[in-house]
């Protein structure tokens, strides 16, 4: 078959900012004849209709999976093993299915306990797009357009399996690279999960103050930009430091050494230090602007 | 006099970014009729000139604050000091000095030791406004509408002269706000320095990883954000960490234990310890954004 062979049917479970968008995205070029969305709320289901984002829906993921070809988790990453204990056994002959998460490692051992002998019909998947918005409302047929999507396939995952889903990713404007799970979640520890973090931890540091009110009120520009990533979703986030709970512990730790250097450096009135630290990472965080309107 | 009565003769010593856009929105308001730009470069101070920005200017403080009624010092809080022992012998009978630098304990301990008797005349204030962008070429007249400009005065400081400094910000668009130094500084230590810090740190523990380029080239959205306020001025900063060291030690510290206690939730699996900093910060975030664009 064709890589570029469009789906017949899409299944998207968990129909919010990124399953959302993906479903969009997916309708618009081409790439699926129709889409079945999947949650837990009917009036959410309705509302993503009544948008356009999906044709009809189900709330229960083996109804939903059955007859797709192609069946994308776009929940949470804690709620993937259940979801694909759900979905494995109704798995079409030839489907594929494919996830979105943030975390490779922890959802491929996940898919293997659960697909049994139909694992190597997994394609683990990671688009590097979305926004500080949640759900539905918040999504988009472009969002992928230019970004990057990862895929982390195993030795054992079907090749024609991984082009497919490759073909579909570019055909949703997408770049695609292929990368080792565990790597994968090395980089997006630094890369994701730890500037996340740092600014959950600042504005809950700031808003359990007794001066919070005060503090806020004088929050500038830079303070936005830098805490826009906290308004992410809570739960999402949740089950991300579950799933990659050593890299993001490893990235931590490398983080507070170089903090407490620096904390080293203001105490003692070491500005040699300081403007060094200050020179280079402004030399770097220009690099990654080149381009960038 | 009227607090409102225009300043004859503005001195702006460092024509960046800050200096800049205050001489475009004073001259934009009439809020001055002339303007004198002073800095080390004669060929910057001829591009600023050539911008429109200042009226004309002179390379010595000296020379360029004999004859204003009004001195605002725009360098890095760490060239002060120097500044203003040059800028108090020739000060005009009835001018006022004034500053807009990021920490104010400092500089006002600077201002007492440089002016001797007309300490009085020394008005302290920090507009809460600027970008990453650093220059004369990033001024702009609209920079601080609707923004907050703090002024810190002393016991000694004239009332009349920060009623009038306070009239010349609020006609170049600010809102005005009166603060006790030593609280500014822990106030500004908390909001501005601290996600300063963090962001400058990250960038350069990243920039320093063997594996940086990979990371940077994974670098998404919420990492450009997060990073942007490390594109800030080098000396700037390293100015702002000597001057207020002490309050910038104590922020660093509380916020490396709030960050000890989210690492020990990762590491321990403590899902719903992580979601309820997760959600306090999104909520406190939200909060911040009402009525953000």
């Amino acid at each position: 078959m064709d890589s570029a062979e469009p789906f017949e049917r899409l299944c998207v479970i968990g129909v919010g900012l990124i399953g959302g968008s993906l479903a969009r995205a997916a309708r618009a070029a081409g790439a699926c004849r129709e889409v079945v969305g999947c949650g837990r709320d009917p009036a959410h289901l309705k509302r993503a209709q009544a948008l356009g984002v999906i044709g009809h829906y189900e709330t229960d993921p083996a109804r939903a999976a059955a007859g797709a070809d192609l069946v994308v988790l776009a929940a949470p990453v804690g709620a993937c093993a259940a979801l694909l204990r759900r979905v494995g056994p109704v798995l079409a002959e030839g489907a594929i299915v494919s996830d979105v998460g943030s975390v490779k490692g922890a959802v491929v051992e996940a898919a293997r306990a659960a697909l049994g002998p139909r694992f190597p019909a997994f394609v683990p998947g990671h688009p590097i797009a979305g926004t500080e918005h949640s759900g539905v409302e918040a999504s988009r047929a472009d969002l992928f357009r230019g970004r990057c999507t990862v895929l982390t396939p195993c030795a054992e995952t079907d090749a024609a399996a991984v082009r497919r889903v490759s073909a579909f990713w570019k055909a949703c404007g997408a770049q695609v690279v292929e990368m080792d799970p565990a790597h994968h979640d090395t980089v997006f520890a630094a890369v994701s999960h730890l500037p996340h973090l740092l600014a959950y931890t600042l504005v809950d540091w700031m808003a359990q103050r007794p001066d919070a009110a005060e503090l806020f009120d004088f929050a500038g520009g830079g303070f936005r930009d830098f805490t826009r990533i906290a308004s992410s979703d809570p739960v999402m986030w949740r089950d991300i430091c579950a799933a990659n709970a050593e890299a993001i512990t490893t990235v931590l730790d490398g983080f507070r050494a170089a903090l407490d250097r620096l904390r080293a450096a203001v105490h003692g009135g070491d500005g040699a230090a300081l403007e060094a630290v200050f020179r280079n990472a402004k030399a770097a965080r220009e690099r990654l602007t080149d381009g960038e309107s």
